[in-house]
């Protein structure tokens, strides 16, 4: 059976396709997310979730656990930079997470320089654009494959 | 027809008039807004909105775009110092904001002289007690006659 | 009468008895909370509440206020480190709070050896294990004793 | 009577409608202070000065007090962000003092994001481009009709 | 036999009921730690040692393990914001010592945010007046039937 | 034609297998380049390049792209940190670089959580052991197939 | 003939009297130098000036020196801390100054804690009120005597 | 009766007249304290005591009190830059302190530009040599003369 | 016609020959734009300006504008490393400033290692004693020959 | 004789006409030292030498001194902001090196501000193209001149 | 005559074979200087002194230049990292001071990583667990011997 | 057999003799080896290396581990304090090395008071000028003795 991998996105991911295309490019989320499921039939069952609210994530991540998901693939935008809440929550799960962002965060402003997530989590990708988030899956797919 | 401008309120400004009133002032928000609506009818239809939680704000943020409102005259709290979140969301919407304060931020902590979002806002109005408001709502006014 | 103690909870306090159980302990926040009431009957009444969402915890704080309790025991987890709205929210209500922390916050990473709360908080608990609740409580009691 | 305000201008002002006019806009200092008179007439009496050298603006400051001065917009342009000597002037004095800035100085040098005189100062205002002045003038007039 | 237990007292605590009573409460330090005595019969056998001198208190934490006491309530004043001394003597003994501090340190200057010695305690209790040293005993006793 | 991607290694990656086998594993560099040739037979044509000498690395950074080279993997080791020779090298060819790591170097020393090359590299990849080679050439064919 | 010695004040000086007379005590900049002179009758001969202008300053230390001034008691006030300018001229001239001020600056905001010029004069005197001038005095005088 | 003034030395200055002389000048420290006895007959009863142990210079202070010292002149040498529990000490203590020095702490090394003492200090004065010692005992003289 | 070229002195530098010759060499301020004049005959034709005062700085630096010179060899002594207005009125004005430095600065003081002017300037000369003046005004020469 | 000259260049600098030619102009380094040599027949005496390796430039400046070089332009390129290897090389040899810059490294990332190398440099030119080049070889014939 | 060497040992190291042996080893002070003076008959005649006191270091420091010892190897303990009064007592005395260390302080906290007294020492040694002291005391002898 | 040590030197150190000689001393580095190699006969077998290039002594520290190499004596010079690769390749290396310096490193720049290699090396030993060397030597032997 092929691992059940959960796409978390966090704050303002919602505005994918709408939000500084030059960033973060065109096509919205769901089309995002129905992309890699295409791309990954057979190889993992993927489901998503977005919200804006930090502790919702921190739920999210917990349900992860009792709900049987594999792995995560971790977009926690803004809150990457500030949340310990979301760093204690991957500490507390058994399920490995993979830290991705869609633009390189080391273009951009000092405060998105550094990750409270990245310690916790089992590696990091960044800068790809949208191929963040199936080079992610991917990273998932061959580390429950070892 | 007037502009519709959003008055949006964070964290603990629901106790306005009860909250260390020597910084607040008297009064609640509730009676503040309609101070408002009252001096701008005409100039500026005015509609408000006030959260504790962090991502309802981004959330209400997003929804301003969508709602057709004009401007938003923003007292974020507490969250002006930390939130990437919201920063993030006033970048990404194309309402213009105008940051506002009660309190003169620069007479108490350290951490209170900072702020996230001011520099994705149009300006920064702060010190004026609850006078800012107004400001606020003034600047936005006048921006949208430019 | 004896007086009403919230004992309130932040985030992925909820894990507690699964999360990293040579930090935290064994037995479930609930068995925490009966093992108290327990211990203060007669001397306490204790409440309990318990959220991921730091917004929801700033609504506890005032609603605390405005229920009548007496004194709050409070466990932020990962906000206590920068919640500045958890602060305001503190500082903007009369019922003493005492800060406690399971771990000996001191011994683990750096960004946890400063709290945004200590400051406006009646006094500082931390290091002792779940005894940390307790003793938090029994500061309570003394302290509205006097 | 109408309430005096001065609107005092350090250093480079006297440049307005040359320098950096992407940053600045167009229109000399002159012809900023005539559109301020004459949007306050009835309101307000305005009276201005310019100088390039520190020491003149806190003898100004002095002046103003002496002067019968009510109020005082003030952009120090250069001076806001090192100069303890204005400070010291501001605190001096009794005429309350509004800050403010034409641009947006926190999306400026990082040098430009602290301010020395906010602190000692009614209020702070920025980033409206020359709305700035007028909401200046407005804050005072509002201020000393309370 | 009940556990034997030292209250030990740094620089400055000699002048308990002299020295700004109204952060240090009223009583000496002898009544202090009479009160104490009175309060434990029973469940706890109290010592007491009080000096201004650091390399004094290193030994007495030396002799404390020498002596056979079961636990240390320690008020370091002072020397708890820079003594590697006394962290080094904590750490080099098997006796579990609590930190205590009449005042709510994170209330006072910056320096006195910081522990030296927090993270070589048992734990941390703060801001109680008087009681902390009542709450120290009181967790080290119940440490000590776990 | 497949296009041709340079797996470039720095200082220390000669020991691979030998060298602190519990973060960097077993077999030896050979045996991983090896390894990515056949993962890779019809997508890319892999050659690779190790040497101790940062400024050997600069070179060989010139000469991938007078060479043809479509891409680089490059694992810069200790210089990733500190090394702005090959900060200026990336920048200065038009190939593009994809940042590799074997370990997840947030968990380690905090002179290795910062990286002088990641802003002017495509992305970043971290922290999956050796697949971290084969999500970074991964990464570069699907840049390159864009 | 008894040593001729500039009694030199910075900005906001002239305000001695009225500027906030808690810090500053009252009796005119005139009036504190005719105590002087009094006082002194015989054992010096004390000129004095006062400007608010930085570049003033730095001349009238230049003057003082071809005035044939034998020392120079200054209080540069705000400059103290900031001004690189009266170091240079300070550390120009052959004339020994001694740096005083009214108030304890280590009671005051942290910026007021450091001295550009302390390094290059011959000492420091500060918070003793306005007898930190004659201490002054007295100073030069006692070391023109060696 | 003229006031009771305690010359009050830390450690090393037992060395005067033997340690670094072109810092510390010739002669020991009783030959100086022998002169500010002679200089001052009639105008102040002197007594002093030196002590290389920061805990009795501690107890030291809290005697001064007790014994009827009107007044300190403290030069507490390297504690200066260091010592809470001196700081502590005279806060705590009625008697007025003034800080001193015989160097320019100024000209030395950076750790030496700071003093935990002189904000709890009358006054500090520093740089002028063994003349320090005097201006100490005139600036304490003329405080309780006013 | 050789271009017009200012050669613009700010604080102290009128001691120039006086003041710390081993650092700042013989011969005054006139002597060395003598020498510069003669120098450049017919390539170029000098003028010169000192003053102290920052704000005249600024102001000849807007008037060098008016006034039709070509470019301008800066030696802004100690304003260069804390000045924003001149930096601002350097950025206000079209003329080419090159700035030039006698001493190597960053032999000195940590403060004069950083310059708030360099950005601003087509480039900085520094260290060669008096001939950073002549390489000054050789490289604007070159500069606007080109 | 006319004096012998070395104009080495560090890492990148190979690249000189192709790499970012908006910061380092067009032309080859071959192409700019024949220029150099060119327009200094008969005044110096040209040689050049470009490596990438750090430890080469250390050698190159060794074999300097041996081989008669009477003075170094020297452009270390990225080396210039964290070498000390370099650093001691130019302090342990009598040859005068002369630092410079193509670029104006103030207007770009602020680890390019810094100079491990100026210190023990005869002087600094920078930002003025590649006639920065032709101003360092000007500096060090007229210091051999001197 | 063999040279008479000190071996001075600060707090805590009383407890040498008792505390924490994996970093200070096995076997008491008292052996350890015995091993000493059986390994250096005739080469150097060892004393020792322990004490926790900090002014008493300072003292016994003082007394070996009176007591006519020759070089002093010393174990400052906590108070290396702290200790001005130490660093001054050192610099204070013409003996020359090797600062040892059992343990390789860079490998623990990083407030261990800094030496108040390596720079008034002759050398520094650290790491070698007890064989530093005879290092040291090689050290010692060998200077001596030059 | 007595083991065999290499003693490596970094950057600069074959100018030993002729650099900075008040620093580091006469005689070449091969008469200082001979030296060691003299007085060590018997006890140790000494080879040496000296590179200027960080990435050859990354590789002379991989070849002594496979040349058989019982220990190094390492002095890195400048790299010592700023080389990441250095520090990876003796923490990748099972040889023990021991981290030297001539000079007291403490005495002099600020960035030579710390190492990036201590950490990982088994002790240091700096400040004894050349006999640094016998006694990191010795260290070795005695190491290797236990």
């Amino acid at each position: 059976m092929p691992p059940r991998i959960l796409v978390l996105n966090g704050p303002n991911l919602n505005l994918l396709g709408t939000r500084e295309p030059e960033i973060y490019g065109h096509g919205t989320l769901g089309e995002l997310v129905d992309g890699l499921r295409a791309a990954y039939i057979g190889r993992a069952e993927i489901s998503d979730h977005q919200t804006n609210i930090e502790g919702e994530l921190v739920s999210a991540l917990h349900n992860a656990e009792s709900d049987g998901i594999d792995g995560v693939a971790f977009n926690a935008g803004a809150y990457t930079h500030t949340s310990i809440a979301l760093r204690d929550a991957i500490a507390g799960i058994s399920v490995p997470v993979v830290e991705i962002h869609i633009s390189n965060v080391h273009r951009r402003e000092a405060f998105r320089h550094t990750s409270m997530l990245a310690e916790v989590c089992l590696g990091q990708i960044l800068g790809f654009g949208r191929v963040s988030y199936s080079l992610g899956v991917e990273a998932i797919v061959r580390h429950l494959n070892q």
